[in-house]
């Protein structure tokens, strides 16, 4: 296979990014069509982050950092760096050190099918990062890999340049040119949101604000008193 | 197979389980002879949380929240509500929109054998959620369930109307019947720790307290010194 | 088997462990040649402790603590506790009450490879356990093991008075007698990464500055063009 | 918690048990409305097993066997043993000589929430196992338990007596009053299927026998045609 | 999201297709540059089965089969139906009548990120499956999904038309319009193999056959021998 | 860390060796008290094998077969070749052209804590391995580690020069200087076992066979009839 490092400025519109960050994963993933997830085994290593940035994809061999390196000078303020790995691996893959040099660039943040270390550090600096491991086990600099190249990542399907959205709840990823219609969309999902909540804080049934009484009768599920005993007769 | 919506208002003594509360999961389930632990894979999605309250059941399908919807109409202030699905599942059947439902009802917590998202709204309403996971995959509301029917849910039995404590070292199912009972011992077993905290910071070794130097004598297990190297000869 | 509790001294020098407490796991890792590491599922149960000191280990039965109390009269302080299991376990084998004796000796720490629980109260008591659950499963005191003899746990040799260093980013050991070695080499890797930290921060790429450039080439990595779409050609 | 060893002689039909057999577990479990199945972890130690039979229960400790023996005297022909413990656990808590014992007694075959061992023996004896792992980790005998008692077993809930059906595609649990209503709904589903595996056979879609194509269409789902590349436009 | 199902004429030659079925997974895996593998967790319901055809995908709902039916249409002779789900589930969605559906088609066999049942007589049927698990859990026919869409199932991207070989070590997707030259790049591979084997065969060993001794030495290994004690000095 | 290959002839007794493999794996784990057993994650690539040979250990980085190419040189008839990773990996970094390489020196087998590649044709030239994945995923030939060393794999510690024993219930390692009083324990075990079997055969209940009644009574542990719903009362 041929190993090659892309050099590419494409990605979603700014403006786009920012409403998607404002807006946060699970409203994102909802105003696609419930598309785009990455696997929750994806965890912050802290909470309270949210980032929104485009995508630049780094595809590496597992126990090996070293296209993390190459894939640095790809990156552009407000970039997220995607980084899978070619088979299943927990080793701590990125560090503080990794940190500052992204943070440097304007880097916002990671996601990475690895571990990651330095924990306390990065928490310090508030560099966010979602891993699927906390793991000290160090790595090598020695294989060769690709950078913004197509990439799967936790059962997701991320191009360069793509809309990466992070936060508490997870990691999604919005196709670059979908980036701003998506965002147009969730916007209307949150604004529809508020008045529910409002409606729901109220004491307002879901049965009943979302009309679902009639489809629990449809599907047969009947409403009976308990015995005595506190259960079905 | 039949589904149902059971209304009823069994449950353990309001009293009982303000003293369970007050106790705490690891207690009570010693108290209990050991028995009723939900397993461990429930976590908190945020620590620091303690309820008991008497348990609405939900048995909803994978992917599917509309069960849940249909469960908030039967619970009532001081509830907690317990949701298993039909297979093994991680999608977020829960939010915050059903938190804010669930909250204007005065029901305490969640419980439930799938993911959960919007834990940045929900850690800032302070609702607490036990969970299998932290997800942000949406679910339908289109397949029937059933409410307050008995169910199994992370490895226990749980029935409508049963005390349920949960905190930060995991959930606890009490029978509804045995719910004072438990509480009186588990207050009991308190007692008793206090003592023995005492004497154990005091420099009092559990050999001794607990009387255990001759059971380590029976079960063979012999005193021996280390050879010059930290080893045994 | 014979069961045997080793009545030892040996441990490393003191101000070696008090350095490797100042550097942390991964570097202590990466000092020893990326060796000793515990396997990641130990996960500490709150965040920010760091700790270092001379194992004492312990050998037991799942669902059983026996010789953990047996295992306290071995302490001294500064030491840690590093216990394993014979089969596979995630029950609460340890909890307030233990913590609350190894306090009373000085002990720092524990590393368990199984459940640990009455997590609110270690972490109130700023008492640290890396375990591989939180889980209230109380356990018995019936079983024989052994103390201070050499055990494998989460992946790693670890044999009585052992350097045993912990933190947000894991587990290490290092032997008693490569200790102060490996202090030093930590030291000499820490004011190394001082000057990368430095000029990474400044912009250096790390594919300079660790000259990774001719590798990269050497291993067949191109550099391509984008195409328009945000693709290679 | 009191343990108790419990003399029953109640169970289902054995006529209805010896149906539920010929059916097998997918088409039983189908028949009661997709309830009683165990987690597929629980899988066969060989290929091409099929038991039914009346379920002695058991709930044991970890890495204990005692109430296994305890439970061999409860035991009649037909039986299958049904064993489940207080926490997880993958020892080898059955091997050859249990199964001598119960082949002596005409017990059918066991299900087990722990592992299994001495595989090629039992394999030659052809005594079926359902378990969890295949693991020579030796247990003890020295911890009360219970039999006879209702429990829950990778994720069902079985009491004494209740029909158990196992074969490769794993365990359904049917409550024993239940026994023979399932046994006739069931073999009027295997009735019904021949006819469609009939015409399945003779090139009939499923979207038409079951009806199907409004179905999609009411969801929304559109038919087009590839693009030259294979893809949609 | 829009749902579709594709109509698709497209994929590889069949000729390229009948000669990456005869080399098996892991050559033609090599010879594409170790890429296109799908997780290994995907495994056959039945030892020596081998095909290779062309993919026709579907993506559906957890615990649904709708879009499994309305794909069957799209098959025709030599292709293997590749089903992924939205979000993870080891539901049985697949079983002997659709088994029996597909045959009818000339389909080879089935890839699925799910369980698959009715395992005894897909086997007795020759009907080969790759699944994460064997599971009689059933599913229901309600949700929307696609076919012939691009997909990702255990880790890998597969486009409809793709070619998939699956064997004992697994499932490995090759691009439709590679597959001719991967084909002929895994057969140069398997003549050079036979070479290498007949001098394994007669005791020539890998580090001369590849030499690997030069390596050895740069990187550091040193050889020793063992002390009196069968260890390192 | 330095790396090294260990020239070593240390081994246990072969004929130690040699009545280990007959006694086989439970019956040895069991006669040298319940230890040294590998994970039961480990598991054979088919049914039947039953091996025992001296341990020729390896130590290898995650993805790289390298150093079990540099093993092969330090292995001779009846070794067993065994395989660790210094961090967690399910690559199938051994197939057919090792196992041709090892046959061809008289290895008896491969125990190996990753993953294995050509089982279609390491069955048919019934060359066992014991693996934790079956897995095509390729390895590289790059990285350091060492030869006949001691090692931690699965849990356990193995020496070079161990006799490994290894069948369908797993694999057990056991010290070389223990190898010929663990065979005679393990045979006077097996002749023990015989009577048991015939007696149990014969209907003796193992409560009375091992004298299990005094010790169910002294846990407490009650008979009780059950009550007509076949619950107790």
């Amino acid at each position: 296979m041929s190993h090659v490092v892309v050099r590419s400025d494409a990605g979603p519109p700014p403006e786009a990014v920012k409403r998607l960050g404002e807006l946060g994963v699970a409203t994102v993933h909802e105003a696609q069509g419930r598309t785009g997830l990455l696997s929750h085994r994806l965890r912050p290593i802290y909470p309270g982050a949210r980032i929104a940035g485009r995508a630049v994809t780094v595809s590496a061999q597992p126990g090996d950092n070293l296209m993390i390196h190459a894939a640095v000078e790809q990156t552009r303020p407000g970039d997220v760096l995607v980084v899978t790995f070619t088979s299943p691996t927990t080793d701590g893959a990125f560090g503080e050190l990794l940190a500052t040099s992204l943070r440097a660039r304007g880097v916002l943040g990671l996601v990475i099918e690895a571990g990651c270390r330095d924990v306390v550090e990065l928490t310090a600096m508030r560099f966010p990062v979602w891993s699927r491991a906390v793991s000290a086990q160090g790595t090598v600099k020695a294989s060769p890999g690709s950078v913004n190249v197509p990439i799967v990542i936790a059962g997701a399907y991320v191009r360069p340049g793509d809309a990466i959205v992070a936060d508490d709840d997870g990691v999604v990823v919005v196709a670059s040119q979908r980036a701003a219609a998506v965002a147009t969309a969730a916007a209307a999902r949150v604004a529809k949101e508020e008045e529910k909540r409002r409606q729901l804080s109220d004491g307002v049934l879901g049965l009943d604000l979302y009309g679902l009484r009639p489809l629990l009768e449809r599907l047969g599920v009947r409403y009976v008193d308990a015995t005595d005993d506190g259960r079905t007769g």
